[in-house]
This record gives structure tokens, C-alpha cells and sequence, in this order.
């Protein structure tokens, strides 16, 4: 299986099949074998990452690298993780794999420089674990951008809960709480907005449709990077 | 992994995103670990099942059966195929798997049962090669229905043209010949339409939303078959 794509997923499921939808419409292709074959290894019993992060909850570390050591055996040719908060504990799974992992966090800052290389206030949407953790704060710091992100108080009121009406499939609600969310980001400056959590761009599809250029949706940023390299492996085969 | 799903995908690679989407909004669950989890082999390298049916290419049975032994050796609960015809070839994966096999077919018409008793021309629209198969005609006669098709005509100047834009990405387009096809079928007497391909819901959103009562989705059958068996599992455990 040295030409499949490992996808450790159901982080949760719903983000899963929205990163399959997005790795399949941004692949050039007219027949199905043109298409990334996949391997998902979907174990939503992964304990919850944000809890993890907090301290509130046990480590979904060794349920991640059962997922990273059963893709593996199953030899595919890289993996990549449709989860932002599990990139809390990338370079442990990174470690323990054989094959490249892809790394959501540079895939989105990567599209935020294509996307229009003058911008420098970066707004970052993700869980609170995300944000605790500072994955996106260090890598886009080291690409000199500025990092807002919501205050204590709009992760509590706004992100979070709008997080759990996704993950209860309640996405119209979802969106009520993000655009307010948005709204904030942007009065303190954002020029642009990483939608830096996988369930996040579900319950923001308004939102994305209506104004494109202000978001970057981290999934697509990985399924873009996922496509690039399986590209220059088949150009270089 | 003898609580997991094993799903043989990637036939399309967008009709297994979009199964994996219904699995997920059909499971009552409010938090990820509620989910049923899902091991994926998605190999979109498998022939066509159309054009190994009607003799025009390779048949795509040998690359079905090494799905059904990765995922036998994987040790999932059951395995579902989110492709109808790839059901053509349902005995032999059968006779080749130890786990069981969900049927989408017989999913189908449990579900035109269920939406109402009364209902006896069922329309089927499919690919060309599950028609010429019968595997639709066969068991919806045998649960006393009238199967309305669509004619060699319209297989060929509707359908088969509608799917190739699916396949390729070009929803709308493919919206606009399903609407054909479907007023032709209702023309004919269809009380209720069978989407037997799981690409044709990709294809009809708008249809399908105007008027949800007239369609059965295959996708969303099999999805509910699925959730049903995976609860009574955990109801006995």
C-alpha cells in the first residue's frame, strides 16, 4: 500500500469526511483512478485533545500512536492527521513513524503567504487547547507574522461552545457564535483568519462563502499539501 | 479493531467522503466518542465497475476481494461497500469474508418500506451496469414492486453523462440531466425514486432538498442499516 494515504481521523468524524471531500475536489481528476488512494484509520475514542491539554482529561497520546504504528504496518506512504489539537503531539507521533507526517499548522501558515505575501496580522480560530498549546502562535511568529487570537473570555462564551454545537451536528447555531467570533478578530486587526481546528470550517460555511479571501481553512490547507507531494512523487516515479 | 466499521471506499473516493458524512449526521452522538469508528480502504484504483460489467474493461473483482481480506485481517465488526455496483459482485465478497457484509441494495428498499406501505412503482436510478445486473430489479420484485428504469436513451443521453460530471467535480451540471431523468421516471408512474449510485445524491442536492419525500438516498440507507446493526451489537453486549 506504498502509494496510499494514511489519514489518522475521526478526530472528530465529521472533520474526517469533510478533509476526504476536500482532498477529492481540489485533486485534478476526471475517473476515480486519477484520485489519492486513502487509508483512514478513524478511531473517534480518542480521548478528547482539548481535555488533554487542560489537564482535565487522560492523554490521547497512546491512542494516537496505535493509530500512527497500525498505518505503518499497513505500510502507506504518508500520513496526515485532520486535527489541529492531536498537532499538540506532533513530534512524538512524528518520531514514532517511519513515514513522513504532514503538519497541518505549516500547510495553513504556507497558504496565508501565498494568499497575499503583504499580510502580517494573522487571526488564529482554533480550540483552546490549540491556542494553550501555541502551535500556530510559534510557527507564525517565526514567519514574522502577528498572532490575535480570542481573549479568555471569547473562547468561553464563543469558541468553545460553538466547537461542541458542531460536534452535536447543531451547525447553524455553530455559525451564530463564530461570526461574532470573526467580527472581533477583525476589529482588532486580523487581515486574515486561519481557521485553525478541522471542525471549525463545518460550522462556518456561510461565512467562507460569503467572503472567501478572509479565511484560510486549515483542511484545505492540508489537503493542498497532501496533493503537492503526492504530485512531485508520481512526477519524480 | 473488532469494534470499527470497516468501509471498503474509494469507489468513488467522494461517494465514501459523502457515506462517511451520513454515518456521522444519522448517529446520534453528541460527542466524538459516541461515533462509530471506521477503518477506510479507499483504493480508487479499482477498475470500473460499469465497464467490467458490461465487458469494456477489467474486472474490478480481484481488487475487491484484496479490500475485503485488508480489512478481514484488520478484524473489523462488519463491513460496508458505500457502492452500488460494486454490489454485482456481493456473493463473491461475501463467500470471501468471514465478517459480514452490509447490502445497500436490500438497505434501499427496507427504506422505501419504511416511508410508506402504500408504495408500489419504484423508480431506480442507477449506473447502466448495476441496471443491466438487476440487482435493484431482483429485490425490489421480490418485495412485490413495479421497478420503473430509466430507457437505453436515457441511460445514454442522461445518466451516464450525469455521473461522468460528477465523477469530474461538475455538481450543477450534473444536476441539470438528473432532472431529466427524474421528470421522465415520475412521467412514467414512479411514486418514489431509488438513487441506487452512491454519486447520483452528490448530483441531486437541489432535487433532493426541493422534494426530500420522492427520493430514497442508498447512501443514507446503507448508512442507517449500519448504525441500526451497530447499536443492536452494543444494545446485547
Amino acid at each position: 500500500m506504498n502509494d496510499f494515504l494514511g489519514v489518522l481521523g475521526g478526530m472528530g468524524p465529521l472533520a474526517t469526511a469533510d478533509f476526504l471531500k476536500k482532498l477529492v475536489e481540489n485533486t485534478p481528476a476526471l475517473v476515480d483512478q486519477n484520485h489519492i488512494p486513502v487509508l483512514v484509520y478513524g478511531d473517534c475514542s480518542v480521548p478528547d485533545r482539548t481535555a488533554g491539554i487542560l489537564g482535565k482529561g487522560p492523554s490521547p497520546l497512546p491512542k494516537l500512536l496505535q493509530g500512527i504504528d497500525f498505518l505503518n504496518r499497513a505500510r502507506v506512504k504518508a500520513i496526515c492527521i485532520p486535527c489541529n489539537s492531536a498537532h499538540c503531539w506532533y513530534s512524538e507521533m512524528s518520531e514514532a513513524s517511519a513515514v513522513p507526517l504532514f503538519n497541518i499548522v505549516l500547510a495553513s501558515a504556507e497558504q496565508v503567504r501565498k494568499r497575499d505575501p503583504r499580510i502580517r496580522r494573522v487571526g488564529v480560530l482554533s480550540t483552546v487547547g490549540t491556542f494553550q498549546m501555541g502551535i500556530y502562535t510559534r510557527a507564525l511568529i517565526d514567519l514574522e507574522f502577528t498572532v490575535l487570537a480570542p481573549t479568555e473570555d471569547e473562547f468561553r462564551t464563543l469558541v468553545s461552545p460553538a466547537i461542541a454545537l458542531i460536534k452535536a451536528s447543531q451547525l447553524n447555531e455553530a455559525e451564530e457564535l463564530f461570526r461574532v467570533a470573526t467580527a472581533k478578530l477583525v476589529a482588532r486587526g486580523a487581515e486574515i483568519i486561519i481557521l485553525g481546528c478541522t471542525e471549525i470550517p463545518i460550522g462556518m460555511r456561510g461565512q467562507c462563502q460569503e467572503n472567501p479571501s478572509l479565511f484560510v481553512d486549515s483542511t484545505d490547507a492540508l489537503a493542498l499539501s497532501v496533493i503537492e507531494f503526492f504530485k512531485s512523487q508520481q512526477t519524480s516515479a
